[in-house]
């Protein structure tokens, strides 16, 4: 059966996402929808890209990606089918999908041509669900649209560095729901630029010598459990995604709060990470 | 395989909407679960009305419908298996589905009389599960209920219109995930009231003399998008539902705010059209 | 076609749930994946306790139930799969499952001993995933792991009893959708302990003498109904998963609030229960 899997910021109380399933179904009805997220914040390109970064690639081959945020079609916002490590991707072209594809090549572009059997204004529902359930019966990209080379770049996901390559400097592209800060600095960025040199990480006022790999390495296990004050501590970790991350060891944004709330960092503030 | 969607005021947090999907794949394996919402407002009877009016027709003829909202079951609150438009609604008999109703005439209500296996308060887990289930296998409707002629009506969500049909007052029913304002005043009744004449709409203090018909319409693409001014620009506009909405353009509730917060304008209020 | 259930604390912004999702597709593609909650407060496994509790026994004999709270691995968070009540339970050895384990035994307890294929923060993507497509597959707890007798305890979840068994005190383990305040009395403690004597319940400074069964019960059905005031009526009831709980009738949190907020009561304070 296949996958289609959505992105959207309708949130999930409206009657949107509920329509666009709904009329999935009444295209297909062996099918398989996921939602791998409805509470993008509005409208936000960035959040979207760091979402379906990270998610994408642990689907199966051949999976079908709705990404309805910032769709309103209109002769800047085009609708895309992109074909890109064996998956499928239907948007607009508004830089979503280029923090994929700055790593890796589109095998195909087409900018989607099927007309809007109404005109209305929630063309998800009608192009986009059209054009994924072309593919997951196995139709061909070239039948719905035209092919195209590039897509919109997508700037601030992109980390400074300077010539001296000895500086990098991030800004904050995500914040996750356990208030997490997350810079759009990867490791491999980090490996690459670094080249295993001691470095000093600096957010606001804080400063960072360490990266971690995992949250409970800056637990001391020989120190009994009722003795030791780790909860509310602050690091640097890779995380899950690879990229470089402002943590607070089991915050809990509901109560203490999380890196964000208390080290006041925010969406799209700097960090620095200086090598020596 | 046959689809079950649910609609509930329970929220995503606990363990009720779980509860209720495992409940429904014990009786019957074979079943495609959709979750149109579980962020209802508690006991809101117009905005499931809305949400659910907006959603159904998107599905596949046969699709059954669960509504648990304000469904603890009463003397005066009934449940209801109702089959219309050629799907499936299984509520209590709270004005939740006039909305549809009042356009649609069904085809077979029946008052549910079978019994629920043991007292306790959230008879949807039981009742409603058994009758979903039920009709997933084909069963016809008369054998768990006797058959009635008509449902409860529910008032607000028509608007008044003067008796020499020049002016619509109309209340807001839902505001969405964006902070639109949605009203009661349908495209059609827009259309058979004003017969193209000029008109104009008022909210609070602020007019408007255009509908329109996509949200980026108040966009100008022939000026340069770095020297466009429209984000937070209000509009009002026909919805993807075709209802008349006041809208700002590309709102956020998290950042800007969005025409609720911005113009003060919540569930209730009135809103009045006035043709020339 | 199996089914695996996900409880977790990730929220549903991120893309954790949807890599989570995918994941298992990518493991085995015919299985039913059911959302239990994704809101879970971060770190809280008495919430996921009783999420957990009150929602697996509606599901059906042989799912396989994936709980990502806490769940990152350490030498004292190891991670577990448990036989029980002919369903399957992956997580941590935090106490998480010790509310079902004290009133159901186990059928096996196996500590997981299959490898991280690399080292990560996300553990449940990889070893909890594999283990879930390995049951679901029909494979063998003993292959995945070393048998083992225990689980931790989860202290809080049992209420005291004094040794005259006059006397309740519980504590307030929850707090739902609607604002009701769920405390650690179970009914059937409760017949116990009572042996059908009168009683009174303590809430802070709020006293109460009857239990419900039903919300509506608190409904004078004979008085017409828009003479009734019984919106915002505090009770005392043994809700659908037979816990003590004390709510207001139809309370709504985003306007008027609900019990919590209205009587005070927070997670983890007492409540009182003297039988005369």
């Amino acid at each position: 059966m296949p996958i289609i899997t959505l992105t959207t910021d309708f949130g999930t109380k409206d009657h949107f996402v509920g329509a666009l399933k709904g009329a999935i179904y009444k295209e297909l009805r062996a099918v398989n929808i996921v939602d791998i997220s409805h509470e993008i914040t509005p409208f936000n390109i960035t959040e979207t890209a760091y979402i379906l970064k990270n998610s994408y690639q642990n689907f199966p081959e051949g999976t079908i990606h709705i990404i309805g945020v910032d769709s309103e079609i209109s002769i800047e916002n085009k609708p895309l089918a992109i074909q890109l490590d064996g998956q499928f991707f239907i948007c607009t072209d508004n830089g979503i999908i280029s923090m994929i594809t700055n790593e890796i090549i589109p095998e195909k572009i087409v900018e989607i041509t099927i007309q809007n059997s109404e005109e209305n204004n929630l063309a998800i529902l009608d192009i986009f669900v059209k054009v994924a359930c072309h593919i997951a019966r196995g139709g061909m990209l070239d039948v719905i649209g035209k092919k195209i080379e590039k897509v919109k770049e997508l700037i601030e996901i992109q980390p400074f560095i300077n010539t001296e390559q000895n500086q990098i400097v991030g800004s904050i592209i995500y914040i996750d729901n356990f208030g997490n800060v997350i810079s759009n600095i990867s490791q491999s960025i980090f490996n690459n630029i670094g080249k295993g040199r001691d470095f000093e990480l600096i957010a606001r006022n804080y400063k960072f010598t360490k990266i971690y790999s995992k949250y409970n390495e800056v637990v001391d296990f020989s120190i009994p459990e009722d003795k030791r004050q780790n909860d509310g501590k602050r690091l640097a970790i890779f995380n899950s995604a690879k990229f470089l991350e402002i943590s607070m060891y089991r915050s809990n944004l509901e109560t203490v709060g999380g890196a964000s709330s208390l080290l006041g960092l925010n969406y799209r503030d700097n960090i620095t990470l200086r090598f020596k």
